[in-house]
Parts: C-alpha cells; structure tokens; sequence
C-alpha cells in the first residue's frame, strides 16, 4: 500500500512535467486509488457551439484512467483504446475526472473512468485498455 | 451535391470560428465527401513520455467524424460516443485526420476515423455515433 | 413506478416469446430497476478452447441493457452500439448479466451492464447506446 | 506465406470442433487473409422482434477478427474486447462476417470486423483487440 502511495507520488511529479497538462491546466490527486484530474473551464477549448469540445473530455477520460492504473505497473503503460460517451453538454465550467479499475491483469488493465461538471453531473463516461510496455517505468 | 459543397463552405466558416481550432492550429477541408483535418505539430500537447498525448488523437477523431457528418443534417449534430484506437505513438510530427461515413440514418450516422501521421502511417483510429438534435443548422 | 413495473411484466413476456431466449436458455427478471439475465450453463455455446464464446457475453450484456432501457420508452427500442470487454473466461458455468441506466434521454439512452459467473466474479462488462424508434412498444 | 496458409488449415479444423460452430451452422474460409465466417439462416436465434439478434451479430463480429488474427500469432490469442455497431436489421437472412488487420504488434492486434447479408449490404460493424496469451498454439 505505501509501495503504491509513493509511486503515486511520483506520478504527480511526471504529471506535472507534461505540457499537455500545463496548456489544460490539469492537477492530478489520488484518492482511494482513483486518479483524480481537476481541470479549470478555459474558453480556448471550447467548440464551434460554444461547449467544451468532445476532444477534452476524452483527454481528461484518458488521462484518468492511465494515472489510475499506473502505478500498478513496473513498466511504463500504454493506452490501448478508450472509449468517450458523451451525456449532457459541458459550458463554462471546471471538470473533475477520476478513473476505477474494472480488471488489473499482468499486462492488461481495464480500467472506467469518468467526468463530472461542478455540480456534480455526470458529463462523459469511458472505458479504456491499458497495456504494460517493456519500458521500466520511472515511478 | 452542390447542396452539400456549400454546406461544406459554411462549416468551414464554423470550424474556423471554433477556438480549439485556433489553440490546437487545425485547419479544415472536404476531399470527396470526407473531413479532413489538419494539425501542425505542436509541442504544447505532448504527454509526459513526450509524445503527442492521446486526447489529441481523440479530438482529431472527434473532430473529423463530426465535420464529414454534419454535411448530411439540417440540424446541429452531436457527438453521442466515439471510440479511440493508438496504434502507434506520435512524435513531433504533423497529424491529418479524416472521416468516411458507415451509416446514413435518419437521426443518427455511424462514422469511421483515422490519424495518419505526415509519413503516412495509421497513428489512431475510431468509430463514432453522431446524432441530430432539434437545433436547426447554421450551415 | 408501477407503470415501469407493468411494462416490465409485459417485457418478461415478450422475452419470453423470442427463439433466442428458448435457445439459450435465459431467463428475464426485474431488481431494483435492473434487467437481470440467468443463463445456465449450455456446452453448446462454448468455442473451440472449451470456455464459453465472447460472443455468448455479448449476447447477454446487449439482452441486460435492452431489457434495462425499454421500460423508460413507449416506443421499441433498437441497440445502436455496444461494447464487451472479455475479464475472465468462464467455463462450465452459469452466467447472470444485468444492466445499470448511465444516461436517458428523449430518444437516447446509455447503459453499463456486466456479466458475473455464480462465484460473483466478474467475467465481462460493457457499454451501449440504445435509440428509441418510431414504431409503438407492446409495453 | 506459406507457413500461414498451413496455421489457416490447422485454424478451420479448430473451427470445426468448436460446439458453438456447430449450434450456429457457421462455416470458415480464409480469403486475402481474411476470415470469413458464413452463417446460414436459422430462426433460433431471432429477437422478440423476429430479427436476428445483436448477439448473433456480435459472435459473428468476434469470431472473424479473432481467426483473422490468430494466424499470425505463436500463441493462443484472447479477444480483450470489441464493438458492435448494428447498422440495419437482418431478418431471414444468410450472413457473412469477415475480418481486416488495422494493426498487427507483438502481443496485441487491432481487426476490423464486418458483417454483411446475402445482399451485400452491410449489417454490423465492430473493432476489436486480440492479446497473445502464454499458451502455445495449436496451429
């Protein structure tokens, strides 16, 4: 359990060296072993109809579910494919996403993820498959 | 089909309207009734390994099956679910994305997507489910 | 509520009529506002490494969101797309699926179902989309 | 070349012994390198509804990508997960599902899948993922 804590530890310093989250302004957190990914509304990702783009909310689904799963794993891991299930439209607010694994196998994980708006609505949902590399991982 | 062209003019003029369209540097155009979408490379959107994050490739899938969709509707679309395979990474390289439409209904159209990197290569693909709403079209 | 629960009486009997259920031997019934699906364990159905077909879990995740959502809609409804995710294999065993509604809408609805063997365990989970059509339900 | 017509033979004999295969009457040839997997008409596996059921859709759909992949693997493959989409209903129809590499790696495949009725018209599509497994091949 403290194995898993101070990797994930890490993973919070990788995170934040990556500048796809500083142009989004993510925070990642664990909680429970869930990531959690915190993003503030920023009108440069908005769509042509003045919601947050689809293309985000896959972003944070992914990113949740990698740093969830991650430190599971010795070696660097790979998103596979996901999936992004859009319910209500999201306009002019912060997002919050968190990932659960569904399966933690030796190389594959399944692993859920979510995004909610900051009233706590269920904005867009995925599933996603995450494959270990052969890379030794840094965390 | 000039119907169709001129529908392609107008979402052009959308798209270009679009500010995830000015941050992420995408440019739009219709080839033999299919969306393709440009993007330069840029390394504010790269992961922590580096390489070109995976919610890009999701908003370019997004992106291009939403434009080859909304053509064929009178009204505004939504983006109901997509999928998003990674087949290969992506390293400081231009992306181009494009759509070709599975299934024409009513309501709702099925389209397939792909990434190809600048040399060609399949980077990301995706299947997605594009619904009308009851907003009339701007295009 | 006891509308819902009218229409799911006349679901157990449509269930009940189709060849597919006769076939696999299913069983339909209603808890806390989930479809719940019995499958007993047919070696008719297994694949050539001897575990039950994905394409078995298939079928009960697809049956388990359809009988979930059509209660919520006067009018049939047709599974637009779903997913299925593979856990573990199953042999030699009985399954039960059931559904749990992420999003309905007017026309539209998601839904998550899973399938466990009589251990509890989680053998495949997945996903759908399911749209309200035009013709009037027998619910 | 050679080598992977003799796995494709040694694959149709597996084919042959599994009990599902029989249940459901299907038949495999390899074309181009592809599977294709017929399927006869058979009305124990319609929906209440009398159409075919998406489960029989979703078995076709996952039985072509999983013998269009394992050819080209050492190993027995394991189908991780794949989509269904149903474009239009089948009823009293033959069907033909065959499957398309989209991305060969060492231990994981990307294969297309359709499925399509005696008029050539497209009924199903889905995307699937293939994992290598630690178990030796049969073929």
């Amino acid at each position: 359990m403290e194995a898993i804590q101070a990797k994930q530890e890490k993973l919070i310093q990788l995170f934040r060296s990556a500048p796809i989250v500083q142009s989004f302004g993510l925070q990642l957190s664990y909680r429970d072993g869930s990531a959690v990914i915190d993003m503030p509304y920023n009108p440069n990702y908005d769509h042509g109809y003045h919601q947050i783009h689809g293309g985000v909310m896959a972003t944070l689904l992914d990113t949740a579910g990698w740093f969830t799963v991650a430190p599971h794993f010795d070696f660097w891991i790979a998103t596979v494919e996901f999936s992004t299930r859009l319910l209500i439209p999201a306009e002019k607010e912060a997002l919050r996403a968190c990932g659960k694994i569904v399966r933690l196998g030796k190389r594959l994980a399944f692993c859920d993820m979510e995004v909610k708006n900051s009233r706590e609505q269920l904005v867009a949902v995925g599933s996603g498959t995450f494959s270990a590399t052969s890379v030794p991982a840094k965390w």
